[in-house]
């Protein structure tokens, strides 16, 4: 039984989230759907990150088995085909050892979060960016967000419905960066509390505002508790960027 | 009697082109509605370029008078307010000498045209982008390119519905290169004719799928005949980036 693995991107815009729910259309959902059509087998997707309702995918992997051995071009093309309608794209299709799985094989997830720090609201980006009007001073973020790389308990940053079983985890890389007219802030660990990308951004966001000092992100961070953190960023900014294996 | 101009960024997809028109929703419309809604004056926008249904802006430029002395600050703010139902951002707005036009005192346009050439369709980009399938030889596209540069009769990259007066026109640059899996076509010029970009991009497709050599582009512009150019490019990968005064 062949195990197929999937490099997807996707616009996260119309989706209730990756998982599949009963309230709306979900990105696993679409993948599920489109297998079926093209091999008329019902499968489940796992996938290696369980993205909110809102939030975008330039790399997201995801595994399934089958009982037939396709061709992996056969099978990328044939789930283009009956993905059409929906904003979501494989963009790679291979045949991995069974052993392969997408979520716990996985040794590193990249996400990017991207601000649009200008007056104007975005036309062209509208729903992929997250807009902030009041300038951002990205240095500020940079130096404040040093104080969260490393093994911590992010608590703080970890929404209350969050399903890990320890709020301890190593953060490998939180970068800021002004690009023109974006901020854009880069963060990389081996995994991800549910809602803490979004969390720092929100945290961050007070700091490139001067309401809070790179010290007050330290305290949040040492307070572990979720009230200490600073209001978390709408979805619309994230991409879960790339997986490493 | 105030003149103001606009820096505007849109998305055109749901438009039928930056100009009013009776078959539905324009730039031009969206414009002279939201400064109605703001200054209780109707007034007529004048852009720089009438880009066609679907046509992107990063940077467009208009220009249009009030009685009412505003600070252009609050234009912008205003503006902005009322377009928010629509993907149409005012970046900029200034008070410029009354001489000032955004068609005829424009001395250069830049435009850019994003291929995405890969084998899965846009997720995150759909209608921001033209999808070719077939890997491009983009460095066979910018060798050809260099035979459309200088003062042409560009007939051959002229729609029959064109209204400028001579086919004549000095193409400045015309720049492709490969960024990751999209090409990018960028071109500067005084003026275009109608069509000339995506009749350029379409024709210069043909030569990086190799159906077409440089030669054949040459040949092509030296016919002086709209029949030898290849397939016009769909309209859904061209932004208007800049327009120098």
């Amino acid at each position: 039984m062949p195990r197929y693995r999937l490099t997807i991107e996707y616009d996260g815009g119309p989706f209730v989230g990756w998982q599949r729910q009963d309230n709306g259309p979900s990105i696993q959902g679409a993948l599920e759907d489109a297998i079926e059509k093209f091999s008329q087998s019902r499968v489940t997707v796992t996938g290696a990150g369980r993205t909110d309702a809102g939030v975008h995918a330039l790399g997201q992997v995801a595994h399934f088995d089958l009982d037939t051995a396709f061709a992996p071009g056969k099978v990328r093309e044939a789930l283009n085909h009956f993905l059409r309608p929906v904003p979501v794209a494989v963009l790679d299709a291979a045949v991995v050892p069974g052993d392969f799985h997408a979520r716990f094989s996985a040794c590193r997830r990249h996400y990017l979060f991207r601000i649009l720090n200008r007056r104007a609201q975005a036309a062209l980006d509208a729903g992929k960016v997250w807009h902030v009007r009041m300038a951002l001073d990205a240095e500020a973020m940079q130096d404040a967000a040093r104080h969260l790389l490393g093994t911590h308990d992010f608590t703080t940053f970890r929404a209350a419905e969050c399903q890990a079983r320890s709020p301890v985890k190593t953060l490998e890389r939180l970068d800021v960066f002004r690009r023109a007219d974006e901020i854009h802030i880069e963060a990389s660990a081996r995994s991800f509390l549910h809602h803490q990308v979004r969390s720092f951004v929100g945290s961050l966001k007070l700091v490139g505002e001067g309401k809070w000092r790179a010290r007050d992100l330290k305290d949040a961070l040492d307070a572990r508790d979720r009230g200490a953190c600073g209001p978390v960023s709408p979805p619309d900014g994230l991409y879960l960027v790339r997986v490493d294996y």
